[in-house]
């Protein structure tokens, strides 16, 4: 094995460094959350970061860097309260990654990469036309991380559409039957296959 | 599409219900924490909410549910500020699956599980000997999620270990050449293969 200290990877440059502490902790979720400001522009902007937190009430996090490009995500969020994330299927990687390109407020990254956008029953927020599998959520709190100055974004899931195939009877939403991605650090997808679902643990006598 | 509401799945029984929201958000991270008590108690618990918060100063996360079962991880991390990160490979599947399963805090679930216990250089908190990605971790702080009780715990990475055929010269560590594996819903295991690594975003002209 390779060892590398905090001393060591601090005096790397900046890319190697941004790779290697990216890709250290695993495989990330792969989504596209749909905004649209109160003056109406639409944002979409991928991204890496969106955790479970709980199933009752059903809740989600995700991590906002607000020095950074999806800043937009976050003024949007604020004035609406909405936003909907869209999973990225296999197909859509190149214009989901697309999304992370730094375009100005007035500019929809919709056209620029080139998705559809799709309005899902009187929703207000923009869904990805090309995804699997989408969720309305609501803006419910937010928890500056002080350590560096990124932000925990708290929603709850307000509703679920779902490709028919991809839910099976138990509630279980098999992903890669809807060709769903995850991201290996800052720039590599990834298509998983599912191997097995393990009954719940019990102690050994 | 099929289409969920709040108030149809919160209507759900328990398991399709949990089933359901740990699947919508799409892959999470696959872990082992590995802690020591104060009293030289190794405990080894199951995470799939790890995730990246930033690369400088190297930062890292993960939601706790203080009241189920991983509170030894819990209070093993307060009494010692220092934990190991895992990655889970598809070989080591079952046996990460079975240290979720409730034991007394005198056990260790590295004996029940059948994995192996490895110390590396000075470090006092185990590691687990088959994983092919390791970190050691140290606390920082914690945030409570008002909203469900949840903890958001935050780690700085000290230091990393990770297998050669892993760690690209860019300092990507591409995770599918360890079998890395990631995690759909609450039980289900998948094996992620590398499609392609996209560069930078740029806008278009």
């Amino acid at each position: 094995m390779i060892e590398i200290s905090k001393e060591e990877f601090c005096s790397w440059k900046k890319i190697p460094k941004i790779n290697l502490i990216n890709s250290c902790m695993g495989y990330k979720s792969a989504n596209l959350i749909g905004t649209k400001s109160a003056d109406g522009t639409t944002n979409l902007a991928i991204f890496s970061s969106l955790t479970h937190l709980g199933s009752d009430p059903a809740l989600l996090g995700f991590i906002l860097r607000p020095t950074t490009v999806p800043r937009h995500t976050y003024s949007n969020i604020k004035e609406t309260h909405f936003f909907t994330v869209n999973a990225i299927s296999s197909p859509m990687i190149e214009s989901a990654h697309h999304t992370s390109a730094s375009y100005s407020k007035e500019i929809s990254e919709f056209d620029k990469a080139n998705l559809s956008m799709e309005y899902l029953d009187n929703i207000q927020v923009p869904f990805v036309g090309e995804s699997p599998l989408k969720l309305l959520c609501k803006y419910v709190n937010e928890y500056e991380i002080i350590e560096n100055g990124t932000i925990h974004i708290i929603a709850s899931i307000e509703k679920i559409f779902v490709d028919e195939n991809m839910l099976l009877e138990d509630g279980f939403v098999q992903l890669d039957l809807g060709q769903v991605v995850s991201i290996n650090g800052l720039d590599g997808y990834a298509q998983p296959s599912l191997l097995k679902r393990l009954p719940y643990a019990r102690p050994k006598q």
